[in-house]
């Protein structure tokens, strides 16, 4: 694996980094970690790599490694976003599979774009809507897909985030809140689509219809901060997805709650290991990591008994083990791709053109 | 106290008795239980009073009590929606006080009726908002209240019940489907004005527009069961209020979480005695009932030491000990009062027509 | 219902009268509120009841209500434990029925010296172990008879507190402390009884043997402040007990964990309306108060539907209502008696002696 | 690294692996994973290393690992218990560092040959008590190190797992209940040294006394599965330690409640990203991972922020990182080492001897 970001002061590149190698199925052995060459010199001893192989810039990386009889397999993309679609498309021309960070790109056109490309080099491709990677996250889609809540009436799914809750500071937040380089949208591009990939991941509903209420609270940023909408999905079911960045005190809070005619799920991302079922005949079941009966998709995301908590980094790795299955070409992955790259792109640019028009209703296609 | 409604099957009128009585400065004396007489002498035994006292109908309650030398006080009116207004109105002209349940009466029109006569009569009235008694949403309010959250920026109410995801059965369900009894509204008229209340309650601000989402999930049902709302308060917050009565699995699942500029709370009806306030250095902090640091309003509101846990009873006991406050001239009773029935009948009819119209947002005016 | 003790400055004598009333099969008419006249006096008027019915004495008002054909049918017994066998004495002789706080007396020799008083005088005897009236807590204790999990193998109770975890002060502090109004036991005779007989209560199962490590930390005081016990049961089932009032933090937090050869069990009181079932075969269920499975003693001991938390007061409610059937000669009661009342002086004594002598294992008998 | 044991079956080998290589400090390049030499070369396969370093025995291992310039630094030995001794021995007699799965070994005075051993061989050697690399375990020690707490008054540690209710079936539960594989200890040997260690580690106190009562519940086991103990701390603290594998439906139920004179503390290992401090002014404050008021320690331990669980897996890095610290000289590592291994030893031992002597209190010395 080559590393395409995730230089000096990242957050996301060491997780990429712990993700891939934490079942030994894949090793981390070059990058261009930085637009900087010296930044990605620094990167790579922190990394611990062979110095050799940590390259000035992605052109470099990708004919060197193609020289070398070892070299590597794909390319893992961390970058800000503007970055996400040359670089995969680099990597892809050469020939080389691309697991990439979400959302997919800047643009909807420019994933249309990339999903050509996919197309034309026929090499696997995977985006990293990491909460999909959790066990009970797909021992809830698994339940669902075998009826158990029946049919599916309505959805909720929050993600309250409170650490842009003053004016942007660190390196983090500063690229984030610059659309050159995140896109058009703020908070809805950084955790709204993972809401949304949530959602639809878990129920195998599909979203039709929505209406966006997009706001910025910090003043001075130039994308949204706080974000709402209604949801319609393919069934006729009603949902809602609250996203919000400016909601102080809350950390990570990712969360669902499907409920359908016979039952009612929840899980929440800060007790992954938890999934609770509620049954319309009033029993409540609480379903931990670990237990017995769990299907095997659950379990194959598992690596130790219950009670010894997993968290965002297995979940992660998870990914990377479905990736690596697909660059086996054996069957199974339940790692997201382009198609939820599209989906997701087109839910920034839906929900913001629509919150800006005040447009109510609109329909969502990609 | 004479009751009015609360006959053989009622589920509030007996906790409206329970809450009047629990501390003794109130007690049931008389009753018109029932539009039928026979049915109201029996709930007469079952409250225990003077059979004398268990009256065929409202009028000859007014009127027999009237002629008492120890004659009722007030009335609590306990009837399903469509009859609040006449049962009201013949109290307040008798001169007798009045506390009724929520909503305030079945349209718009009739609450402002109804605050008219109450004007006129200049006797107490009050609406039991019943969430609005709880010792920590006191406490909550009296924290916002002394800036404690700073600016309020967004406020996320809920309101999830899943007792009527099936076609309805029942008294309690019957009534509520029926808008020549409840009013246009289902679910929004139910629960959804309790939310709202609460909403404004605790944060002291006032909605000025809404977006309402309104739907019919059970088939066959006249009124809507299932709502999710966008709000936009005085001060430019956004909110979002979702009710639900199909939610299965949920039992009375009201919650709010406030986020201010300087920190947030959060607060569970069905764990009344915590209140959370995270604050914007990442400090998370539990507030319990029974806390010495908790502030006068819910201090008055407790009657045990923490960790003795009280409940809805308690609730809607401090209620009734504000009524009996405004009645012997107190100040510093927070019971609900017509301003809030307005208010929520106002809601019930936006909201309904908004929705059906496809309307967007709409301003919400009393 | 005459009331013994529950002056100026008490505790639990309010929430007796709230608990004997709350249902409306029992009325406050007399008392002997203190052992002083005009405190008592004082207290009558605090609980608005006739002033000629707050007596100066326990002796004049048995005399001058057993006068009155409207006079009391029992007396409820609220003082410290010094007090509760001459009260008793008194009410039975004179033909009144006694409910009254645990601990039954202050020795065991006395507890010996009730039973065979109440025997003699045929009248109802009622001890309010507060606990054994939560909903959840019978339908814990019916679930463990009809076998659901088996042979109870392991029995957890605890009951911190942190209220005492400075030197005393305030009235309620002050007599625990003081052997002669206390008896031999602090912290075990105060909550520990109450553990002790949450546990045989639920389990069915009776105490045979325990070790005892009873310790005063808090300079000064003369009786315990912090206990442990192991115990064993008369099927073999290990067991543990830790009481404690230095507990710093800790509010009401008794709680209790069964493990069974099938499943176990956990119930906390402070969240008094949940009750989980862990089966072996790793389903985890969580029972809440309201479910339709339910069974008949845990519906009888609800008032509101599921979602309406009940709390402390009406747990104490349901002892009053059982102790209502007993009046009338209903059958059914779970209320404790005498029997609990001698096996809580036993616990003490023999707690307190085996402690203090560094004994090891004894035998536990009454 | 060379790892001894995890084999086919094995639990803890590939959770040592992962463990190891999270941070990329440390490389699995050998092993010797097995007594059989075939299973050895199928782990190898299994842990992707180098087939010419998957080696028949541990002799083997460490002569052909001398032989090579990038030989192994060290050994991790995740064999059953009675292997710890031969295999830490031989490896250290190469002068080859070790860190090691608890209990040291299978009597402590094996134990003190080891240390012995270590010390004339002067290498890091380090114990894998897991639970001490938790950052919110290493955050309450500061904290307590720092007078958080005041004086600590009172411990009570618990450790209930539910996985040996029924009779041994499976590899893991097999050795456990064989005397000669594990020692004289079951339970307490497998579960109760950890409870006895994260006790003493969190408050930097020494037992200096203790009561056992261990049992046996599952007909024909040989050792204790079912374990309670009083404690008494060097400071006169009173404590109380549970442990127990028959308690059904617990999973790791790993937690600890201290309780000082000015606060208390609470945790609990599967809710590991959670620390409440409890004040005795009735503050109750919620600790999270990543929060910003954390010490170095917790921040050195922590790899995402806030609200991105980590779990079991990071722990156990966590102590890897500590022993790379260890094996690099630097300074600050809380790694437990040969001092623990003793104390845990001499626990087990003395807790075993004394609850089948039924001797009340025993002095606790290594």
């Amino acid at each position: 694996m080559g590393l395409i970001g995730g230089g000096p002061g990242s957050f996301i590149g060491p997780v990429h980094r712990i993700a891939a190698e934490l079942d030994r199925e894949i090793e981390l052995v070059a990058g261009a970690f930085s637009s900087s060459a010296e930044k990605s010199k620094i990167a790579g001893e922190t990394y611990r790599i062979d110095p050799a192989r940590a390259y000035p810039d992605i052109a470099t990386m990708l004919a060197s490694e193609a020289a070398r009889e070892d070299g590597i397999d794909f390319v893992a993309i961390t970058t800000p976003n503007h970055m996400h679609l040359p670089a995969a498309k680099a990597a892809l021309e050469a020939g080389i599979a691309v697991i990439c960070d979400k959302p997919a790109t800047t643009t909807l056109a420019q994933a249309h774009e990339l999903a050509a490309i996919i197309e034309k080099a026929g090499k696997p491709f995977a985006l990293t809507y990491t909460y999909s990677g959790y066990p009970l996250v797909r021992e809830a889609r698994a339940r669902i897909a075998a009826g158990a809540l029946g049919t599916i009436r309505k959805v909720t799914v929050e993600y309250p985030q409170g650490w842009l809750s003053k004016p942007d500071t660190g390196k983090q937040a500063e690229w984030r809140g610059d659309p050159s380089r995140s896109g058009v949208g703020g908070c809805i591009a950084d955790i709204g689509v993972h809401a949304f990939h949530l959602a639809e991941f878990i129920t195998g509903l599909r979203v039709t219809r929505l209406l966006a209420d997009l706001g910025t609270v910090v003043e001075g940023r130039a994308v949204d901060d706080d974000c709402q909408m209604f949801l319609r999905f393919d069934n006729g079911a009603r949902g809602s997805l609250l996203a919000s960045q400016i909601a102080v005190g809350e950390r990570n809070g990712l969360s669902i709650r499907i409920y359908g005619e016979k039952a009612a799920l929840r899980w929440r991302q800060e007790e992954p290991n938890q999934l609770w079922i509620f049954h319309d005949d009033g029993r409540s079941e609480l379903v931990q990591a670990g237990d017995p009966a769990l299907g095997s998709d659950a379990q194959w995301a598992s690596r130790t008994p219950g009670g010894h908590p997993e968290g965002y980094l297995e979940a992660f790795a998870n990914l990377y083990r479905d990736f690596a299955r697909m660059l086996r070409g054996e069957e199974g992955a339940l790692v997201p791709g382009i198609e939820d790259g599209l989906r997701g792109m087109a839910l920034i640019e839906t929900a913001v053109a629509a919150s800006a028009a005040g447009a109510g209703w609109v329909d969502f296609t990609v």
